[in-house]
């Protein structure tokens, strides 16, 4: 049997469930720290484990440059590559061949696109990437699509939305089932509930082991956002798992949460730790402001993460005033294990029939910090 | 009773002991990783530990421009704020005014420069550099001494090691002696064994917790360096520890041990692994180097860090390519973790009575590579 999911409780449109697959299980609502190259930034396999992460995600775009996937295949695939032996998600490379690569040209076999490292022509068709995702040996493959740009017209989103479908057939043909993987079509039809519902009754009809809203969180704005999945989610299969792509805040995953979301990914926790931002139970923290230059205190004292408790937060201020390497690299450790805990905490309180009350007490802490 | 040193065995002129410290005991001969800024560069705590290390090194001068003494001393000292509750042994400042600072003037009193950083003046003098480190709550204080530059003339260095001598002497008498805390005298005069005598002698006689040779690794080359040890270390009392500072390959470690050194620290490892170089038991290896593109062997076969236990020279060989951090985080740790498992292996060799032995063994393995 391939990839499933169980259903393990409702809390309104909010779900707690656990998706079955041949790397482990994985209990939902989940957010996927993201491993674009190989390798989540900054941290060890073994620290991404300690921050309770169950499943990551790679990007085929970085990876089919390099290392390349035949060279992946041939070191055992991603798992073995990079200490992971648990479920990993791998991206379609479409989209970051739309927003990284160079002369890129869109057409119905495909993309044509030059490598942004050397300048090295390439052509992903839906083919070709499900045959890299296997070569990665993704738990996971997602279907390639195009992210619909946003602002775009009825007409145009309809276009876009249509190429992915067509798409999204020639990749569920070309995907190769195994026990316990699983591929995962993409709703897309920007901000339309026709198009919305056009998409997900075709992908609904390929019987995908699990859904992906797209074309969300590329400038529409949280409200839009929320707009979209209030009537989108209802239209995508009870019980199959839901993945929001490339979101977003802890604000923004307890509301798509609320509208059915099961899982996340995005780049803002591990960015952020790069970049001294730090996500707490009291809010977001600028580690490098100088108020924090004496602060003897933890970054959250209602961690648990190795940073919050053994180090201070004007020891932070002082690793990234001089630069150290220790500074992204706690931070990061710190920002996933409050994503992961924020998810854990959901799933508790769906579970406890009491997902509403956990909203409210989460970003009433949020705004205790002002 | 001050910090405190047991010799265990002796093999020729080579020695194990154990060193007795109020944070801990530390089994020599010993490789203390250098944590300049509070930090090993690249290295969690937890990473330092797991490679095996005892003792570790801070570095006064980084450390009095930023975060300074004063606010290491309010977060409850350098061991809290770094988590390394284990031994602890700081430099004087001296060494890095000299190679880092500006506009650096030194008289009588002591040395006056201007911070890299930010320009600001400052004055250091041997009773300030011994405030300062008990500020950062050093369990091994090394004295204010002038590292005396190479080639010197034998009345340069003279009127060089004569100064140290008088600041050794202010330095002692500064040092606030502490249960199991020590404070270790520097014998300079540079490749003059007359003059080595006359440092060694003055500096017995102030009774310091250990000794230091200073001024080597500066320029003169291995052999010289080997000459001046053959005579300088038997010049040191027998039952208290010996450092050689600021030093070096794993040949140089060999080499010193062989001549009675017992405590050694360099960046070597930790800026190797920085910048793709990797100490093993069969050579260095530059993981950038194409050769490894897909080599899936592990670095050093007969290591057991994470590194080596998880990952493949040609994973490496991709971070380091894609500029990942995880490549200089995952061969920090392996450079760090040779050097100590080199130093257990010299102690059990010493104890054995096999050390001339193993270090014609470990040569060799380093140059079956070829």
């Amino acid at each position: 049997m391939t990839l499933s999911f169980t259903l393990l409780g409702e809390d309104g449109a909010a779900r707690a469930g656990m998706m079955h697959t041949a790397h482990g299980d994985v209990p939902t609502p989940t957010f996927m720290a993201v491993g674009t190259a190989g390798t989540v930034k900054a941290m060890t396999a073994d620290a991404v484990r300690a921050t309770g992460a169950n499943i990551v995600l790679g990007n085929t775009y970085h990876l089919m440059l390099r290392p390349t996937p035949e060279r992946v295949a041939r070191l055992g695939g991603l798992h073995k590559m990079m200490d992971w032996p648990g479920p990993i998600l791998t991206d379609s490379g479409g989209f970051q061949i739309m927003s990284l690569a160079k002369l890129r040209k869109m057409d119905e076999t495909g993309v044509t696109f030059r490598s942004h490292l050397d300048g090295s022509a390439h052509h992903l068709s839906p083919e070709r990437s499900m045959e890299i995702q296997h070569l990665l040996d993704a738990t996971i493959t997602m279907v390639l699509d195009e992210c619909t740009k946003f602002p775009a017209t009825h007409e145009e989103a309809a276009i876009s939305m249509r190429l992915s479908t067509r798409w999204a057939r020639r990749s569920r043909a070309a995907f190769i089932p195994r026990l316990g993987y699983g591929q995962f079509g993409i709703v897309q039809g920007s901000v339309y509930e026709d198009l919305r519902a056009e998409s997900a009754a075709a992908l609904a009809a390929l019987d995908f082991e699990g859904y992906a809203v797209g074309g969300l969180a590329v400038g529409e704005g949280q409200a839009m956002m929320n707009a979209v999945l209030d009537y989108t989610t209802p239209m995508l299969p009870k019980h199959k798992p839901r993945y929001l792509m490339g979101v977003g805040t802890p604000d923004d995953l307890l509301g798509a949460v609320a509208r059915g979301v099961d899982m996340f990914d995005c780049v803002m926790p591990t960015r952020a730790g790069r970049t001294a931002r730090g996500f707490t139970s009291a809010g977001v923290f600028n580690l490098r402001n100088a108020r924090f230059i004496d602060d003897g205190t933890a970054l959250d004292p209602a961690c648990c993460c190795l940073c919050c408790t053994r180090h201070t937060r004007a020891y932070l201020h002082h690793l990234f005033r001089a630069e150290e390497m220790l500074g992204p690299m706690l931070l990061t450790i710190h920002n996933l294990t409050y994503y992961q805990s924020l998810m854990q905490g959901a799933r508790a309180a769906i579970l406890a029939g009491d997902y509403a009350a956990y909203c409210d007490r989460t970003r009433a802490g949020w705004e205790s910090r002002a």
